[in-house]
């Protein structure tokens, strides 16, 4: 069975001026609502992984408006809510027995940072077992500045990100080719 | 304390044909031996890691001269060999266990591949707590072919893997400040 996990769709990280400098692809909450809604339509599980950081400073700490859902992705009163407070949406969690006890072993991943949160999961993920498709227009990534001073963008980030996950960890779609599959 | 992990640092990593075209830092063997050495001078915890792939036609398969440890990073007879067959060294594994067994708070990461198999074990190793230094020149990437078909070559793929891991999951340094920090 295929499970939806939504990671840190959550108002916080709209807040430039904490992430970085520029952000990559403007479309991924409208993306990841889109394929939400398919989900939904199809009555397939979803969970939703929401970042509570421990950094009082952070968009993300409970205490701050940023940590709810975005509007793209706000949970319905049933569907299930994951909350973590490191990148890996397994780590202090019971994502992983969850999943098993319903007898989940395929997951499509969407949601933010493709770089950070994203990339921990779907390599945890897969190093766990479960067969990974990650939508690479249903993420985003922040610009970085690297240990050698320079500045890489954030379509570098993303895309490099994606390189690095893509059949290793994961089989990459995008959300146009997805939601055609989830028709058929 | 602080433990040493050396990754991967096997000879099928040698292999270029079965995992890119080109490679990054040439010097990654050497510093990791130079790391190693010192830390055996020290007497401190040394854990070496060794990928068992279960794909009979990877280099590293158990069944293949590849799956050897490289001539840098050898282990004495007294130091632990942590077996894995995915790329976090905490999964499948009892790394974690052993680790706080032995009061092992901080970890000194080296090792093979940036993209893989270390960015998936220093996050891992972050998100259950330790605290995490990465050897910038102590590692090396492999180029990839993006989603978008496009190549992106072994420097930025350790670059931005770098840039991705850096404050987030680890401390980054080089070879030369960090001999120079465990002489002082």
């Amino acid at each position: 069975m295929t499970a939806l996990l939504l990671i840190d769709i959550q108002q916080g990280l709209q807040e430039m001026e904490f992430y970085g400098t520029e952000r990559s692809n403007p479309d991924a909450e409208a993306n990841c609502q889109k394929i939400l809604y398919a989900f939904r339509k199809r009555k397939w599980p979803i969970f939703h992984v929401q970042h509570c950081s421990t950094n009082p400073e952070s968009p993300l700490h409970p205490s701050k408006k940023g940590n709810a859902f975005h509007p793209s992705a706000k949970p319905l009163e049933h569907e299930p809510i994951i909350q973590k407070n490191v990148n890996s949406a397994f780590i202090g969690t019971d994502l992983e027995a969850r999943l098993k006890s319903q007898n989940i072993t395929d997951l499509i991943i969407v949601g933010l940072t493709v770089e950070h949160c994203i990339s921990t999961s779907v390599r945890m993920a897969a190093n766990l077992g479960f067969k990974v498709t990650l939508v690479s227009d249903a993420t985003a990534a922040f610009d970085k500045i690297g240990v050698d001073g320079k500045t890489y963008g954030a379509d570098i980030i993303h895309n490099t990100a994606l390189a690095n996950l893509k059949d290793e960890f994961a089989h990459v779609t995008n959300t146009t080719t997805l939601l055609k599959e989830l028709v058929d």
